[in-house]
């Protein structure tokens, strides 16, 4: 085969270090796959649906930085919709392919599969538009530009893209790249660095006690290593919100808890929200890791760094990139507060529990005795994440939920991502079972691949996150009766996986040490009480106010 | 509870014959869910997960009218797009309902969760009404209003609409309708039907041999009576396409095949294309029903019907409804054709086959001797729905498949629907494992509610379809080995269902058979060659035309 603009593209992809293509074949990108399957690095990783595959390009991009999405013309890309508009909310660059009709049968706007009929082929390029970062319709002339235009826009805002590539501009002749992608950076001028070092060295000098609050732009923008660095060395009381969690070392000196406005324990609140002077890191404030907006940060004992801009007091500095601004704030910090005593709360313990049958308070001690460093961690929006958030988490464990953008059955699929991106970690799902009803089928595909995550469903005889929001006993929050120890037999021939049912916390205990110790995927089904939420979902679900409140 | 706009709405469902709602709960249409629960006709039908709820509405709505479908602001309403394409492109009218965050929260860009994070609460509005013949955003000012307008749009136009309501809206207070639902028709004038009669009557004039070609518009538009009186009374020789299968009871004399331009038996594309005047009604040619427009229907010599307009030669009459149209050429060809002796080849027989290990040829005489009067027969794209295309169906079979948007995974949970619409009809479900692998999860559901289709799926080890068009021995066309008799068990506890695997054709006639005599859900793994395709498939494929033309 000659050099085409297919290869290019792979060879971009590549260089991104996206190591795998997640998808579904269709009619019109099979020809595209086996320029998949030809390459030297990129390789092909089958999914079961493609909304499936949006949520493991997405698992797989929070592992490894970045990921890449096929899927075909129409039925196929609108499929992935939802996993990829989760990637713009949360901030993580997924290249998004999508095979179409050659140009020919576009422009004469033909009849054919795929379409709506109208002969208008444009529907799909709008929609995907509403959630990216830049889109491009390739062509043989455009088509190698616009690959790196739009990838390079990816990387930069951290977003994803999308790249409609008509069947025959795939095989268009193309020439390998003359130059790697260079990412569009920029650095302020030293007189903006100088302003904004007189600003917080002002609210420095009046602020005693200073605490730093982070969340995942920190993690997006790649300044992870240089917190937890900072927090090793000069460590101030610092917290992440849940959708940060896993930042830190939550064992180290200062680590004082997951933070979460209104429904954070006592003292994780104080530290934060009574300092005399707050960092926010890449927060952003939002509904679910705020408790319903029940946060009191006062602006003129904050600092708000953004990815392009820092607030200082009431005082906005645009035009500075994160991590510009966290250099000069951090530099000042260890000056002005060397040598000042650490004076940060333990985190709170978690609640006791006792042995016996299985409650939230058990499942949560257990899970904290389990997690090692270096653990890959997902757990589902719902009671998982919100149960999670009261975990401390040991260092270089990566914690994966969605609080954002907050689509249930996310992350089963994105533990498929995760284990693919990062194969020889010890990856621990935790999903709900109404949750693992939605994206089910991508266990066939772990099975497949030989893949071998620990996964927890935590089985409370449906959505009981809807539960605990409203209709407790109402019909519509009941799910189908599934028998989840026979799933892994039914999605796998010859099936080396194990599989538990546990009521009490000592077969937990027990089934998760199994888990440990074999090299088989592992689910266990954890039986709970279908009203038994963590303590923070019931705080956060009360504060949200849905229609009672109008 | 007071009257709300919520129960407006219902009532307005209810009165077009929507008994049920599809959908998945979530928090901001929770409230709304007490109202379905409370309201005495429409009753809630939770799926798995969105994109099978989707299905899963269309289904129904083939089966019974109109369907509707209930799904929460952004994760929700994106994973069903797909779906609610599908209906757009095929004229089926469901009513999508998205519960959305009240407005308050929506006009301050309040950063929750389910949204963009960019405080732009109209990005998925957009989205909906790219394949919606209408939409609204609710308040309260307008929903009683608007939902009439909406919903009557989909009656008269066949298709989708998306209704946006906000979940303190659902909750304001309305009164109940004060007349019932009006769904805007309109008649031509005498004088536009006299201008059609005559240029018909020219046409007749010349024409011995008069053929009819009808497709799913007839359906859609409700004339399927009305032809199947008129070739029972007065048979042309007549055909239907893929799409309209089901049309006709195929057993009947002038009944001559399924038609699929060049990839036609011979007989039926003589009949249909050499005849001096072919009346074609409601057809939509596109590429999978016309084996890629291989077709050769002269202008000349053909009388194109369709919804709103008619093409006499070449000469197009706007503004007159199909009903009246095709009350206008019925009457002429009644009269003109009176006493001429009915000339139609019969339909084309199946490929003999032999005993022994199943292959295509004996799949389809197995299922040929099964199929009975009344039964609902989905095919799924793909071996299944093409191979389907050779089936001779008796009277009052509702045949289901989706030629023209083609969504591979769909026919599963439109079975759930079409069942849930008609739970006294026998539903036969063939689908290919590849395709089942996608929406797997409502095979749970089914069994939820105590249904009891009968499923036969295609085990051919992966993508046929795929294969057949390219890439016949590529990895990609591989999916997960899957355990098809073990999922009904770990789909359902204490699970009433039964299952087979079979490799030999008598194997397959025994197990339809128990599977009829029963009152279980039934589950046929029936395993097929891997690269054996039904005949017509294989010229589609090749005619198609892919990169390799280019």
């Amino acid at each position: 085969m000659h050099y085409s603009v297919a290869d290019y593209l792979l060879d971009r992809l590549a260089e991104c270090d996206i190591g795998h293509l997640f998808g579904v074949p269709g009619d019109y990108n099979l020809f595209f796959l086996d320029h998949v399957i030809d390459h030297h690095s990129v390789r092909w990783t089958g999914c079961a649906n493609e909304l499936n595959a949006a949520y493991a390009a997405d698992g797989y991009a929070r592992c490894r930085g970045a990921g890449a999405l096929l899927t075909t013309f129409g039925v196929g890309e609108l499929s992935a919709l939802n996993g990829v508009a989760g990637s713009y909310a949360e901030y993580l660059p997924v290249v998004h392919i999508v095979g179409a009709p050659k140009r020919e049968i576009q422009q004469r706007g033909a009849l054919v599969h795929h379409t709506l009929g109208d002969g208008d082929f444009h529907h799909f390029v709008r929609i995907g538009a509403e959630m990216a970062a830049a889109w491009s319709i390739l062509t043989p002339q455009n088509a190698c530009s616009e690959i790196d235009r739009v990838i390079c826009t990816a990387l930069s805002e951290r977003r994803p893209v999308y790249l409609l590539l008509p069947c025959d501009v795939a095989e268009a002749p193309a020439t390998p790249p003359e130059f790697s992608l260079e990412i569009p950076t920029y650095f302020a001028a030293p007189k903006r660095l100088e302003a904004l070092r007189l600003s917080v060295q002002l609210l420095l000098d009046n602020a005693p006690r200073v605490a730093l609050l982070a969340d995942f732009l920190v993690q997006r923008y790649g300044l992870d290593g240089e917190l937890r660095k900072w927090m090793s060395e000069a460590p101030l009381p610092h917290a992440t919100t849940l959708m940060g969690k896993g930042l830190f070392d939550e064992t180290q000196p200062g680590f004082i808890g997951t933070w979460s406005g209104g429904g954070s324990a006592q003292s994780v609140r104080q530290a934060i929200e009574n300092a005399d002077l707050t960092l926010c890191i890449g927060v952003r404030f939002t509904d679910t890791v705020t408790t319903g907006f029940t946060h009191h940060l006062e602006e003129a004992r904050t600092i708000d760094i953004q990815p392009d801009a820092v607030r200082v007091g009431n005082r906005w500095f645009s035009g500075i990139p994160m991590a510009q601004s966290v250099e000069v704030i951090q530099q000042l910090c260890r000056q002005n507060l060397r040598g000042r005593e650490l004076d940060a709360p333990s985190p709170p313990p978690l609640p006791a529990c006792h042995e016996g049958l299985l409650n939230q308070h058990a499942l949560w001690q257990t899970l904290q005795a389990f997690i090692q460093p270096g653990d890959i961690v997902l757990a589902d929006q719902g009671t998982a994440s919100f149960g999670a958030a009261a975990l401390r988490l040991p260092g270089e464990v990566n914690f994966i939920a969605q609080p954002l953008w907050g689509s249930i059955g996310y992350t089963l699929p994105a533990a498929f991502g995760a284990q693919t991106a990062c194969p020889d970690r010890r990856v621990l799902l935790i999903v709900g079972d109404g949750a693992a009803q939605l994206t089910i089928q991508e266990l066939g595909s772990m099975l497949r691949d030989g893949l071998r995550p620990i996964i927890l469903v935590l089985n409370n005889d449906g959505y009981t996150v809807e539960r605990a929001i409203h209709g407790a006993e109402q019909r519509y929050n009941d799910i189908a009766n599934w028998d989840w120890t026979r799933l892994p037999q039914a999605l796998c021939v010859d099936c080396p996986a194990q599989s538990w049912r546990v009521t009490e916390r000592v077969q937990l205990e027990g089934a998760l040490n199994k888990a440990a110790s074999s090299r088989r995927l592992s689910l266990i089904e954890a039986v709970l009480p279908r009203q038994d939420v963590p303590e923070l979902l019931s705080r956060v679900t009360e504060s949200l106010g849905y229609a009672q409140e109008s």
